[in-house]
């Protein structure tokens, strides 16, 4: 009997998920249904494949997606996150494993006893990050506590970036993933973690000027802000009494400094609607976040309100994102958010031949026998076009892995789960490595 | 017939409404009955007078507010501003007219048609700002356009301040009125307003970087930082086309960089609870939002994260609110707000001989004749003593002389209403000055 992996949502992180599963249909017999509201992009992504059966569908149809979920065998939702729950619900009464790439939300996370009960899996978190990121971490930390090692700091960075290459771009930036999110990045709340057993706190207006700087052979340097969510995997990595624990963001170095700017500004609201924006060029944009004054050009009053020297970098990048063009934003109505996205978009957006990367980058210290240790751990995963970008890959695999895993029946737990245990890691991060996902340790 | 006042809600601002309503009774054949929670607050504010009548009261007893209703000729409400609107409702059905000092909540205005119909009317916004700000703003405005001047800009500044004398104190700062609102001044969203026909926007992290300067005869310097509502009273003072329109909130100079310190290092955000808060001192409060450093002082790690200069007097002023103290900060359980509020309290706490001031400032830019005129007028009513406060005799008084005024008949308006107009605020403006409430003019 063939087995049928039902997958919910063909957008652009599903094209290596969909190319892996069909690449193995025949060796482990499988059978893949694609659901989606797009039908051009189903047909795209069929591309004409024998064992790849295309699902006209739309979330609130009861029915279709009840009777999707009953043929498969194996349900993997990468529909928007926030509606993940409505499949979980079907998976739940059909009795159906499920996997996803993203968060646990609180509705999921309170299925679980009732996962557990039925005997089923709900594993999560199988993309890049979160995802690859706890297969890697989890494999260092059980390593070294096996040894007996006391872990005394964690901190882990992930970013997705242009590759080597684009040497035209002062802020080494393009949007590899939902632009509105990388806007939005660490807004709304303060940013909590440990730092040598000290709790810190840092507004988000702060956040972009407390970096952290690190180097990764053969690529360079890369600086990191801090995520909000540092202390959320505390207890899942085992980490409850270490005294540092951070998880942050790569860019390249000067990226936040320059951002910093927008967010200073208060470009990077998104809580209000601008007035009369219908004509806004990108210097009037600019100049309604600065002081009034009748001779000064929008440059000087930025350079002094922002307090930057005029020999800067920073007014290069500036310049070359288009801060101070006179060209229309095009944008007939919007938050401060949405003009500045829609403005980064027509420098940012990938073109064609552009490659990004993602870059993962931990670091354990350590107390081992006596002595202090540190472990520092790198991946480094180059996207080959703006179509297959190293974002997709590396978010289609883990999860095209991880079903792979799941239907060979070797995971034995239950629940709604996370893969931070050896059963998950080890197969996961040893099929990764053929695909290129690779981490290299350095003491 | 004696005509009965009932007012709801006998608070600090109650005091001076209390004494006029006392003073004035027998004179204007007045009853007047306060209804609280707190006796014993009752029983000091009647001070055995013989037309003041008290009631134990809870705003829920539905009906001995109804009762308490259906006996006034005149309903005050003094209640926590979100209740005025229960008050509201019931004085609509029995047919009663109100006063308020509160601004018009969205749930209060949408009662205007009913309030209207029934020829009533509910004066609100009769308080210092708002309140005097309306009476003295609108007196100016309507006095230039009646001369046929065209308004080109107003801006408009009020502050509860210490009066003069309080050379101690480096940041000439005292709690006059709820502190927690002090402390939350500004947050919660961007600022917007409108200065030479451009539209301007501060997000809060700069509020206090965006100050303006003004002197006023007799009491010196301050400076100015921007209200959130700068545009709300546009449509209502009729300044729909007029350039600039600027509100602010007065300070010393100096404060308000000061305050930045707070601001930018995040202790003013009131939207999580810190961890581990109930042994914490004042030093280690601010060390939460400052980096970590194995050796560096606190002091030292605040200046340069800030950029202060060692010699500057924002250290002075920091030192001496207790920033870098030892001492406990004594909250078992708080937001970054809650807990600096706590220790500004310690300082700024009004002791029994601390007297406030309140001060007022308007600019109107006009063109009359084909010339351009700035016009301004300031107030300033100093307090007597943390009892009498100049921030309660200025609510207290307008209100006073508000109901005073409405129950002699001679306001035809109905509705629910601002004090915008010259039938209010010709008799309320004298009759104020008589109290020590003056504006004093300069071309």
């Amino acid at each position: 009997m063939p087995k049928t992996i039902t997958l919910f949502g063909a957008g652009r992180s599903a094209t290596r998920f969909i190319r892996y599963i069909q690449d193995n249909s025949v060796k482990n017999d499988w059978m893949l249904t694609i659901a989606d509201r797009d039908m051009q992009l189903l047909k795209q992504k069929q591309a004409g494949h024998n064992r790849t059966e295309i699902v006209a569908f739309s979330l609130d149809n009861d029915q279709l997606r009840s009777d999707l979920i009953a043929k498969a065998d194996l349900v993997v939702s990468m529909v928007p996150a926030h509606l993940h729950i409505v499949i979980a619900r079907d998976c739940l009464e059909q009795n159906k494993n499920m996997l996803t790439a993203s968060y646990v939300s609180e509705e999921m996370r309170a299925l679980n006893d009732e996962v557990e009960k039925k005997g089923l899996l709900f594993l999560n978190e199988m993309g890049v990050d979160p995802g690859i990121d706890h297969l890697s971490a989890m494999s260092m930390l059980d390593e070294l506590r096996g040894k007996g090692a006391e872990i005394t700091g964690f901190e882990s960075f992930t970013g997705g970036l242009p590759a080597p290459g684009l040497e035209d771009n002062p802020w080494q930036y393009i949007f590899s993933w939902n632009p509105r999110n990388v806007v939005l990045a660490g807004a709304g709340g303060a940013v909590k973690f440990r730092q040598e057993g000290r709790y810190k706190y840092i507004p988000y207006h702060q956040l972009f000027r407390r970096t952290e700087f690190m180097t990764i052979k053969d690529y360079g340097r890369f600086e990191g802000y801090p995520n909000r969510d540092s202390l959320k995997y505390r207890a899942t990595y085992g980490l409850e009494d270490v005294p540092t624990i951070f998880r942050g963001t790569l860019r390249r170095p000067g990226f936040c400094r320059a951002w910093d700017v927008f967010v200073k500004l208060g470009m990077t609201d998104d809580s209000y609607v601008l007035e009369n924006t219908a004509k806004l060029t990108h210097r009037q944009f600019a100049n309604l976040f600065l002081a009034y004054h009748p001779s000064d050009s929008i440059e000087l009053k930025l350079m002094h309100y922002m307090n930057i020297p005029q020999d800067s970098d920073l007014m290069e990048k500036l310049e070359w994102i288009g801060l101070f063009s006179n060209e229309n934003v095009g944008l007939e109505r919007g938050t401060p958010a949405q003009i500045l996205e829609h403005m980064l978009m027509k420098k940012w957006k990938m073109r064609p031949d552009d490659r990004d990367m993602i870059v993962m980058f931990h670091k354990v210290d350590y107390v081992l026998n006596g002595k202090s240790h540190t472990l520092r751990s790198s991946m480094v995963y180059e996207g080959k076009s703006a179509d297959e970008t190293a974002m997709s890959d590396t978010v289609g695999l883990p999860l095209a892995l991880g079903a792979e895993l799941m239907l060979s029946g070797k995971i034995k737990q239950t629940g709604v789960r996370l893969p931070v245990t050896p059963d998950i890691y080890r197969p996961m991060l040893t099929a990764l490595e053929e695909y290129g996902v690779r981490f290299v340790e350095q003491e």
